[in-house]
């Protein structure tokens, strides 16, 4: 499997996939048609969606297609060389990736070679739950269960800090709290402007700061940009 | 029905439930027996979590029992002055009241005329489904529906800050997220600090900073303390 999953979309101050031109130019490579699921958005059309994402691929000779605009979506999984998933709801997107049948045919493609982007809640469902998702549950999915392609959980946008003079839970405490109720399931923080990357030869971290390692029992632990043993 | 339906337990820098000393007084007047629900507890002890509410409690005349420990949870209910559900995790909190089928019995209860205290977590489940929540989905409910206490959502803890230098949505965002996708359902934003009180002579918002009303297809209101008629 080819995976590049991206901890979020637009660094704070930088442009939509901005940081990752490079990650994904060499990610694409080969494929022309890249079918996009834009489900997650809310709040903004499918159409806008799609075409913000075919402005960034077009320079790596890339056709980006919506995957509501198919008239047979699965079809459309089946026959695609690459998979875009975007980001916004994860819950939303979720809901509607079991709406139209989309979790199986999108890891069976995935599984026979077509490379898989996501960010923020693409890499969400790319795990084996959404259990690790920071949004807001504004619709329910018939299950948490995602796509599974990485035998870990990760948590995109991760950060350390907090909002000023505000109670709540921390990220960390919010993830070690996860850990507790899914003990045998280990996290994968990646901050913003980070990736990780999977293919045949293993799992590399990109970008410039360390992703951090939740593992339960276990103090969390910073890994390194570059290859990545898994957990 | 008598709710007080707390954003949060503890202010920043504040002891916990110290701001909500007075209300609470009032609120469990003539309640001796009040049973308490710490199912929202991930990371400490539910009998932890009783004592650290007893003692708050005690002053008032307040003898408190964990839910947990009680032989027949349901009969607990059915015959308590008052109940109380702290904070935590609303999906661990709501898992857990589904899995030993409380939501009828304290709906119920409360109809009957029991107060019910909630705070955070608390507060999520008093409303019709807890797709207001700020927590992360760490355990998966059989369902999003909730007590519904109240004909509307409230979303407790919140803020118009941001992490600094961070990407994602802010709390604003996210619930015109939520609006978008639930469009005949209000929230109704509480800031910490702050609660609100409903019972027989109606609801009033208490504390020391405005509320923030959100209605689909309206600019959000602030709610100044002292009656609220609703949405």
């Amino acid at each position: 499997m080819r995976l590049l999953l991206l901890s979020n979309s637009t660094n704070f101050g930088g442009t939509f996939l901005g940081h990752a031109g490079d990650w994904l130019r060499a990610h694409l490579s080969g494929a022309r048609n890249v079918l996009f699921v834009p489900f997650a958005a809310v709040r903004f059309s499918y159409d806008e969606f799609v075409r913000k994402v075919a402005e960034q691929f077009q320079p790596f000779g890339c056709v980006v297609q919506g995957i509501h605009a198919a008239p047979d979506p699965v079809a459309a999984v089946r026959a695609c060389d690459a998979i875009a998933v975007g980001g916004g709801n994860t819950f939303r997107l979720l809901a509607r990736l079991y709406e139209f049948g989309l979790l199986d045919p999108i890891r069976q493609r995935v599984q026979d070679g077509a490379p898989y982007v996501g960010w923020s809640a693409g890499s969400n469902v790319a795990c084996p739950t959404i259990r690790t998702t920071n949004d807001m549950p504004v619709v329910e999915p018939p299950s948490f269960d995602a796509l599974g392609l990485v035998p870990f959980q990760i948590n995109p946008h991760f950060t350390d800090a907090a909002i000023p003079n505000h109670g709540g839970e921390t990220r960390s405490e919010r993830l070690l709290e996860f850990l507790e109720l899914n003990p045998t399931m280990p996290v994968l923080s990646l901050r913003e402007g980070t990736a990780l990357l999977a293919d045949d030869r293993g799992m590399q971290l990109l970008g410039n700061q360390p992703a951090l390692g939740f593992v339960h029992g276990q103090t969390a632990r910073e890994l390194a940009p570059g290859p990545f043993a898994g957990f």
